[in-house]
């Protein structure tokens, strides 16, 4: 029972802050509709608003009161940059990937086409910098930064689609630079925000990178043992040529009949394989190095903000890193 | 002879100011390859490298000089910004129309696919915002109050795609929208920067709006009296379903056999109607009447900052008022 009651405390702590995000982007589309966008806003809303797990302004917010900061005024714009930013590249990922489903809503490709999908996430996008614009240079370098990188890593991201060769390292650069990458990049943000020293602002993207890894990772992982309900089917990264680690180490680690067998299934995926390729990645091990990996980085993500002192949210901020894990448990 | 000499001074004058913000681009596509982002590097660069006119930011930094800004390095990242966003719109909008030719060259997503053209049109926004994100809060406002208009504009525009209804008031709603809003938007940010008045802002505000209107008209007659050696071929609005004003003109204008006539050409249009159709519009009176709009836009856009006194920089800022009619004299 251990886990589990952690999981419901943390989420009753985590649903206040949660509350705050969703008001706070209501009200940024209440006024953008007020000022003549309904087309827009009905179409953001349609995912914007569709559920997301909101985990990385929560993760923002409470950055920023561990490290001392007061005034949710101030963080709020912030955090909610990161989130808007990242939902306008989920709608275009989605055009790319031809995926029917997010967030347990049809994606707005498949409802609207691909033009006023693609017009959305711009719009999202510039919402989103307008809101980060308005803090200072280092953090606007940093998010230009980040999301400069996450172009980059999208497009490596393509060259290795059904690309069963694709190495370690080409999986890490790209999961670095579209999902970790942000989380340590909002982390840092966050200290730059709040006035810390360097070795403290270098202390936050270090933490952001880790956990964001584990996040990924555990993301892989769902795709494959993860339970349908969660908004989308598993098995979708296969559909997609998407090569996540439980599969490359998969495909890294047996041998002859079965590394042949695996690779078979992979490259002409149908669902009802998806059980066969499962049993597969058991034998190989893979399933199991993947969930120590994840509990590696969240130990090391731990780790990195050791030096700073005990305080409420920072309890909060370690409740949050371990959610991210129990999303499988 | 009085306007070619005219035009070949005006062009010589803005040459060095063209020269200075290749020179920019170009500075900041090598750090970005330099950053680790060859492959959005080579996209973007196709593309941004392919021979814009830049009006854009020439009319920024023109303005800038005459409102009295004497430190490039102040104005060059906000020119850059607006011509840089524009391009990323062009990016996306040409996935959107299929257009196969931009400035001369294919398409991104003709080369490399939808997914590639898409993200590297994100990644210049991304970069857009970084340069204008460094400006004060007034600035970044406007510039994400623009884009945001942008894309109301562009969805706007897929509603009226082939809709031979669409009124004069929803043409110049769009055109707002994608084409004047940004000019009007990037004078005022100029404005802003160098420290004018409400009084002055506004003016500049609206000489950018006209102006952009003019220009856009100047545009949407070019795609049918226009020089195919441009860059791309005239008759493309015709093509992708757009209503241009001297279309919708001459649909309003003409009676009976010809308005049929013109409705059926337009609607399964072929290359060689375009004569046909040109004749009709003459016909109609809706190509001078265009004509006259535009001399209409730049009188009152010249109007607007009647109150500036005379110096060289607003001297060239009326001669690339008067270069954009000279596009088709």
């Amino acid at each position: 029972m251990g886990p589990i009651i952690k999981n419901i405390r943390s989420l009753r702590h985590l649903r206040d802050y949660k509350n705050k995000i969703e008001t706070y982007i209501k009200d940024l589309m209440l006024k953008a509709r007020n000022d003549g966008h309904e087309e827009v806003v009905d179409l953001s809303e349609h995912i914007l608003l569709a559920g997301g797990k909101r985990i990385r302004p929560m993760l923002l917010i409470l950055c920023y009161e561990m490290l001392g900061g007061k005034n949710l005024d101030e963080i709020l714009p912030l955090a909610t940059a990161y989130e808007i930013i990242h939902t306008a590249t989920l709608i275009h990922d989605d055009i790319n990937d031809n995926a029917k489903i997010r967030r347990g809503v049809k994606t707005i490709h498949e409802l609207e086409g691909q033009a006023k999908a693609q017009i959305t996430g711009d719009w999202l996008f510039v919402v989103g910098f307008g809101l980060g614009g308005q803090y200072e240079k280092d953090i606007v370098d940093i998010m230009s930064e980040t999301c400069s990188k996450m172009a980059s890593a999208e497009l490596k991201q393509i060259e290795h689609i059904h690309d069963t060769s694709t190495t370690i390292d080409d999986y890490y650069s790209i999961i670095e630079g579209k999902t970790a990458g942000p989380f340590a990049s909002g982390c840092k943000a966050v200290a730059i925000l709040t006035g810390q020293d360097k070795k403290t602002q270098d202390a936050l993207f270090n933490f952001g990178m880790q956990l964001g890894l584990a996040f990924q990772l555990v993301d892989d992982l769902l795709d494959l043992i993860g339970d349908d309900r969660l908004g989308k089917p598993r098995g979708l990264d296969i559909l997609e040529g998407k090569m996540t680690l439980p599969l490359l180490l998969g495909i890294q680690n047996l041998k002859n009949k079965d590394k042949d067998k695996l690779l078979d299934l992979i490259s002409k995926y149908h669902l009802q394989d998806l059980e066969e390729i499962l049993h597969l990645l058991k034998i190989s091990g893979s399933i199991d190095y993947c969930r120590n990996l994840v509990n590696e980085h969240l130990s090391s993500a731990i780790r990195q903000i050791n030096f700073i002192n005990d305080n409420p949210s920072k309890k909060m901020v370690l409740e949050l890193a371990h959610y991210v894990r129990s999303r499988y448990d």
